[in-house]
C-alpha cells in the first residue's frame, strides 16, 4: 500500500461530499510579525494593539488574509493538488477576527461538478469554512478550480454548477463585534479619507511597486502550508520558473493599497476574483483600485466599500484588452468589501 | 591582545573537558512561525496547539529540530569553527519537549581524540548537551568533527575513541510526560497509517521537492545563531559558493517526510547521520524514507518507529554507488526513531 | 482629489512643524525572532530572557535597533520620501528597553532648514522622537536629510541649521533602570572582555562576513515598515539595483561585531553616523570597530565605551582615502555609546 496520497481527481468528487483538511494550525506572534516582514502592510488595525482596541477590539486581530491563506492552503492538498487552474472565488466571507493563540481548521464541500467537454478534466466547486478551536466559523468562502481526471473514460456526474451571487450582499457584511470608528484616529491611520470622500467610479493608482524574490513567496506560501509542488520546485515546469501563489499576489496588492486606501481596515467579504495572469520571481507588481459601491452598516461609525483590486506588471489603470481579455500584465482582478470608518 | 577568537584547533581539545557555550537563546512564538514559513512542515502536534494538548501535551512544543539546531548551533564557535567536515552523530536522544518561553543553553563535553595520519588535523568526539532554564536536559547527542591543527608540530594527543552504540536502544526512548496517542486524531494528522502499518523494510518517496535560495538557508542558519563563515560569506570558498549547513537539509527533508509519515510525530531519538555531499542554493531537495525497525513504548498508544530519511538532489531510493560510497545525488543519510500513534 | 501622498517637498517644511507620523506599531516575538533570522545578532541580553533577568531588566527587551528601525521606518513617508539622500545622524539617545507587546509610535519636529544653493533642495533636520504605548519616549535622534522642492522658484526659508553635539555627552546617557552589571556572566555571553579591557584608540576586525540577499534586506526593510520605493522596486532607479536601507547596513555590522565585542550589550546613544557609500544585494559586509572613548556610569557594574563601527566591502581598517574622503567600500561610519560590564 502506497503510504503517499496522490490527491483526488475529478471522478473522486460526489456533490454533498464534505472533507475536513488535515493539520490545525495555531497563530500568533510569529505570523504576524512575517505577515509584516513578507508584505509591506501598514493598516493601522492590524499594526497596533493599542489602535486595535481604540476601535472595540480586544487586541490587534492578525490580517484577514492570513486567516484566507491558511484556511486556503489546508485545502490544497485535498482540492487542487491535481487542479489544472484555479478558477474564482464568490460568496467570501469574514465572520470573526483571529487573534494570536487562535487555532485554524478547515472544511470543504463539493457544492458543484462539471466535466469539461474534452473529458479529461472537469469543473469542481468547493465551499471552504475555517473554524477557530471554538468551532466558530470566521472564514467561508466558494472556489472553483479545474481538476484533471485520473481515467479519461470515467462517467461524467450529472452537471451541478451552483448558483453563485456576483456580489455579497452588503445586509449580509458581518461587522465585527464591538468594532467602533466613532473615535477613528485618521492621523494615526495614515490618512484622511472617510468612507464619504470615496466616490464610487474613482480610481486610485496605489504608485508603490515591489519586486518579488523567489525567498519571498516560497517563505509566504509555505507558512500558509500551502505545499503544491508548482511553488516550490524549479524542476516541475517545463520551462524551470516557479509560478507564485496566486494569493501571495493578493497580499501583496492589498498591502500595497494602503497608499490611498489607509483607512479600508477590514476585508469583509470577497465577491469574485481571478488571478488572470501567472506571476513569477522578478515581476514588480504594483497596484491601483476602482470603488464599485458603498454601503452602510449598523455598527458606530463604520461603512462599507465595495473595491476592484487589480494587481499588475505594467501601468495602473489597464484592466482588460479591446477583446476584452485580461490585458498580459493583469496578474490579479479582485472584487472585495472592507470596512471603513465614515 | 585580540579581541576576537579564532576558535579552538585539534590540540587545544583534552578528553574530559566540558566546555559550556555561549548565548543561552529564548525560543517562542517567532522561531515556530518562522520554522513553518522555512520548511514545508505540517506535523500536526507541532502546528496546532490543540491538537497538541488531545495528545496529553500542555502546548505545542517548538519542533524537536528546532531545539536540535540551536543546541547545535551554540556548540560551532567552539568545536567546528575550525571543522574541516562534520563526520557523523551518534547517541542523540530528545529527552524533553521545548516550549515556547523555554531558554536553551548548550554545553559539550570531549569524549574522543584521534589525530590524522597526516598528523595536520585530528578527528574530535563530543558529547552535546542543550538544557533548558530549569537546568533539564533537553537533547543530548555525541558529533565528532574532523578539526584542523594550529601547528601540525604539536604533539598528538592519545587515541581515545568512544564506544558509541550503532542505534539508540528502544529502551532508552523517553516519551514525553503525558504523551497519549489513544485519542489520536487521525483525520486531523493527515494520514491514516498507524505503527503497524509500516513493514520493517518498507520505503516511501516522499514525492515534493523544494529549490533552495541562498536567502532561505541563511536566514535558518542564522536563526539558529550558527555563524559559520562558510554558510553566509560568498567570499569564503574558492568557487563562490556558500555551503549550506547539514541541519537545514535535515530539517527540510523530515518536512518533506510530512508525505507518508505524517503521523511520525516526535523525533525520539538520532542513531546515526552522515552529510554524504554539500547541498548549494539551487538544488532542489527531495527525500525518501526507509523503515529500518519498530518499537513498542509503555505510553498509550504510543509506538517508536526507526527510520532512514534521505535527502536527494536526484531520484527517490537511491542511496550508494556499486563501490558502496554515497551516490553524489544524495545530501543526506539519517538515521531516527520517531513516535508514532498505534 | 487625489486620495494618494506624494509626500513632503522641501517647502512644505517649517522650523517648529511637529509631524506625528502614522501607523503605531506593536513588537513582539514575533520581531524579535525575525531579528535572529536576519542578522547575526548574539547579544546575550537580546537572546536569552535568562540572561536579561540576571542583569536586573523584567525580561530581554527586543533589540535596541528594533526600535530605531520601527521609529525610523514611520519618519520616512513624512520625511524622506523625496529625500535626495540621508546625510546624517547625532544626539541619538536610547531613553527605555522596548519590550514584546510594547506599541511604538514615532513623531518627528522640524529643527533646521538650509535650502541649497542650487535652489532646487535643500536640508530638512528634524528630531525624531519614539513613544510607548505609555507615552515614554523610547528613543529621540535628530537626523538631516537632503529633499527635492517641488517648486525650484519657492521662496528659501530663513536658513536655520541646529548647534548639534559632536558626541552625545556620557553624563545624558540613561542606563535602564535596575541595569546592573554586577553579576554578569562572560561565560554565557561568550567573551571575557570588560570595560577595562578595551583602550582607547584600539581597532578590533570583526573577522566575519555576510553576502547579502534580496530578500534578506527587503524582508527587513518592509518589517520596520519603511516604504521608500527604492529599497523595493528595481524598476525605480535607472541601473535596475534595489538600494539597501542603510539601518540595514548598521544592523548587520552591529550584529557581526560580536566577535570582539560581545558584552558591548545595549547601545546608550548614537553620536554620529554616515551611510558612506551605497549597498547593494550580493556586496559581502564586512565590520571593523574602533575604541573612541571610554566613560563610567552611576549604574552598578555598568561600564560605556564610544566606539567607531565601520561596515566595509573591503579590508578591515580602511576608512577614507588620501584626499580625506571615505573610502569606496567603506558603507557605514556609525559612532555609539554602548553600556558593557565594567
Amino acid at each position: 500500500m502506497s503510504k503517499t496520497s496522490a490527491g483526488r481527481f475529478f471522478e473522486d468528487y460526489r456533490i454533498g461530499q464534505v472533507i475536513d483538511h488535515a493539520v490545525p494550525r495555531s497563530v500568533g506572534a510569529g505570523e504576524r510579525a512575517l505577515y509584516h516582514a513578507l508584505y509591506p502592510a501598514r493598516g493601522a488595525l492590524y499594526s497596533s494593539d493599542e489602535f486595535a482596541r481604540a476601535c472595540g477590539l480586544p487586541a490587534s486581530p492578525v490580517d484577514d488574509l492570513v486567516a484566507f491563506h491558511i484556511v486556503f492552503g489546508k485545502s490544497v492538498p485535498d482540492i487542487s493538488l491535481n487542479a489544472v487552474a484555479n478558477l474564482g472565488y464568490a460568496a467570501g466571507r469574514f465572520l470573526r477576527p483571529v487573534y494570536p493563540g487562535d487555532t485554524l481548521q478547515s472544511a470543504s464541500e463539493i457544492i458543484g461538478l462539471k466535466q469539461n467537454s474534452n473529458g479529461t478534466s472537469g469543473v469542481v466547486y468547493v465551499r471552504t469554512r475555517g473554524r477557530n478551536q471554538r468551532n466558530e466559523v470566521v472564514l467561508d468562502y466558494v472556489r472553483w478550480v479545474m481538476v484533471r481526471k485520473r481515467d479519461a473514460d470515467a462517467p461524467a456526474p450529472d452537471t451541478v454548477v451552483p448558483d453563485l451571487p456576483q456580489v455579497v450582499d452588503p445586509q449580509d457584511l458581518v461587522v465585527p463585534d464591538g468594532l467602533d470608528f466613532t473615535r477613528y484616529d485618521f492621523t494615526a491611520a495614515g490618512e484622511a479619507h472617510r468612507w464619504g470622500d470615496y466616490a464610487v467610479g474613482e480610481r486610485i493608482d496605489h504608485v508603490d511597486g515591489v519586486t518579488i524574490e523567489e525567498a519571498e513567496h516560497m517563505l509566504a506560501t509555505r507558512l500558509w502550508q500551502n505545499t503544491a509542488k508548482v511553488h516550490f520546485d524549479a524542476t516541475f515546469r517545463p520551462d524551470g520558473k516557479r509560478l507564485i501563489y496566486g494569493g501571495h499576489v493578493i497580499s501583496l496588492a492589498r498591502a500595497l493599497s494602503f497608499n490611498g486606501l489607509a483607512n479600508a481596515q477590514m476585508i469583509a467579504a470577497i465577491n469574485a476574483g481571478a488571478h488572470a495572469n501567472p506571476c513569477f520571481a522578478g515581476d514588480t507588481v504594483r497596484a491601483w483600485s476602482e470603488v464599485l459601491d458603498r454601503a452602510e452598516t449598523p455598527a458606530p461609525g463604520v461603512g462599507a466599500l465595495r473595491l476592484r483590486l487589480v494587481a499588475t506588471k505594467g501601468d495602473a489603470g489597464i484592466l482588460r484588452t479591446d477583446e476584452g481579455k485580461y490585458h498580459p500584465d493583469v496578474l490579479l482582478d479582485l472584487d472585495y468589501w472592507v470596512f471603513v470608518p465614515r
